[in-house]
């Protein structure tokens, strides 16, 4: 677990798009954000208090979080003064980045000094056990996606929303970075060694209540020859209840592989429910997220009824209308 | 690369059956083992010559390999004086185990100083890429249980050892600790990061000629909860031309898990196919095998005949009847 709140460390980030982490955890979790820190230089605002480290302390803050990338995923040397700093001033550091925070010897050396602890979110904290196959109590629900990133996590996030605003009993678990830093803990599935996979979502995703429902969040695709494992385990660890297909209309071929036409939602539809019943014979597929930032709001209203009507199934962009629908479907 | 040819180490081997490995190194490349090494109380015997180490070393031995398993897959108090005498005979060593070879610092200290290796084929000795779903040239055959330990390793050999009797192109390719011992290489795929599984398939099944043949050992099953991450970046990485469906009959239940019925050759082939062909269109069902070992001759072939008259292609036990006939369906 990380410690919150957290202050939004965007760096010297050229625009809010760089800010992916920051902006997910302002989108999802504004509750856990005291405030944003911002170096010289930095385009992206969250539109949030700008506030010094000493300030965000004075504010309760737990974590400073890096909520920036930059090419390649490096800890930037214009950001590490400010690390330093976060961490005399006795806040810990978050990180989602490729290069880990604890590589850094100066960081390691500091947070020690200071009795802080440094979270890269991209190594996994658990030795995760073997998946055991056994039925859990509860209910779960995992959105699957005809491609990767293409709205599996808002999707999750979304729903979740939803439910917890009708007084669901609900709890989004991420699988991947962003995820992670939004909520504050998950499961960094990527990184996870092989054998532990679905192991590690059936840790993620434990025995509960009859009514709780976890909303998971996907990780690649069924259909991406790249990530598909990943994909396979958490259908087959998450033992999902209900699936919910993600998908963004229009994109001419699986991301990074121009080989690889998009497979159709029907496709996805088979393919998943088959792989789902192997481990729930009552999996069902209860409703579609499309993805339409690329449309503006006539084209992406066309494109919904359109889909809806091909599928049979209550068909929404979640993020731009709401997922009222895709929780009711879930009943 | 682990040097060949080995000294097979027996240890104290209580029966025969814990010298798997052993057992299948003689089964399959008995011209990569020089002799046998059995300590007092061993009762496994490959029927080969046993040798000392200084003996082993004359007839040309590189490496000794740990042949036998033990409870809990430790190094035995008992082996190590032999390991650090073959260490210092000049001979590299090889192990499968889950406890590591290198974490025993007297044997790490003793390699250091003589010049060896310690291969301990758990551990992924390359970095793998992530997949890039390319097509390569060569044509590739993938082994698929209906479960897990159900001879895909046994039949991918079989196969290969027919195809290249006949002359033709062929290489069995490791996926496990155990094919990796018997074959010097190989990738141990439970053990690398879910990320870049399938790469690593991609990695072991490089761009061929065009008539030669990978003979790629499974791993897991798709309907096997625990495992089928793994199967399915197998299936996705390989790109396999040719599947053959591997099944022991009348197991009651999936193996470690009595909740989960035994699923059928139909949904086995059905699944594969479907999941294969999201790689390679052409991707075909070719033959099955069925792993016989625990019924007599008359009941075997009986089986054997039951199963081609259901499902339409040619099926034999490869290790009991011979692998000609799943040769003659890949053409």
């Amino acid at each position: 677990m990380i410690q919150t709140p957290y202050l939004l460390f965007l760096g010297d980030a050229p625009d809010t798009l760089a800010a992916k982490v920051a902006q997910g955890i302002k989108d999802w979790r504004p509750e856990l954000a005291v405030g944003q820190l911002r170096l010289p230089g930095c385009n992206a605002d969250m539109g949030i208090d700008d506030l010094t480290l000493d300030e965000a302390v004075a504010k309760g803050a737990k974590t400073l979080v890096i909520g920036v990338a930059n090419r390649g995923g490096l800890i930037s040397e214009s950001w590490m003064g400010m690390l330093k700093s976060a961490l005399a001033a006795g806040m810990d550091l978050a990180s989602g980045l490729h290069k880990y925070l604890g590589d850094e010897p100066a960081l390691v050396d500091l947070a020690r000094q200071h009795g802080r602890t440094l979270h890269d979110v991209r190594i996994p904290s658990v030795a995760y056990p073997i998946a055991n196959g056994k039925k859990r109590g509860g209910k779960r629900c995992l959105a699957v996606g005809s491609d990767c990133s293409i709205g599996k996590m808002y999707t999750a996030l979304c729903v979740e929303r939803e439910m917890r605003q009708r007084g669901m009993n609900a709890t989004f678990r991420a699988t991947g970075q962003t995820g992670i830093l939004i909520t504050g803990s998950g499961v960094p599935l990527d990184a996870v060694v092989a054998d532990f996979m679905a192991g590690a979502v059936e840790y993620l995703t434990p025995d509960n209540d009859a009514d709780h429902w976890d909303l998971i969040e996907g990780q690649g695709s069924i259909f991406h020859p790249s990530y598909s494992g990943v994909s396979m385990a958490l259908i087959h660890g998450g033992q999902p209840d209900a699936l919910i297909l993600c998908d963004e209309p229009n994109r001419p071929h699986m991301r990074g592989l121009p080989e690889y036409r998009a497979q159709s939602l029907e496709q996805l539809r088979e393919t998943a429910l088959l792989l789902g019943r192997i481990v729930n014979p009552d999996c069902r597929v209860t409703g579609i997220a499309l993805n339409t930032s690329a449309m503006d709001g006539d084209e992406a209203a066309e494109h919904v009824a359109m889909v809806e009507k091909q599928m049979g199934l209550p068909t929404v962009d979640p993020y731009r209308h709401g997922a009222e629908r895709l929780v009711d479907a879930l009943g």
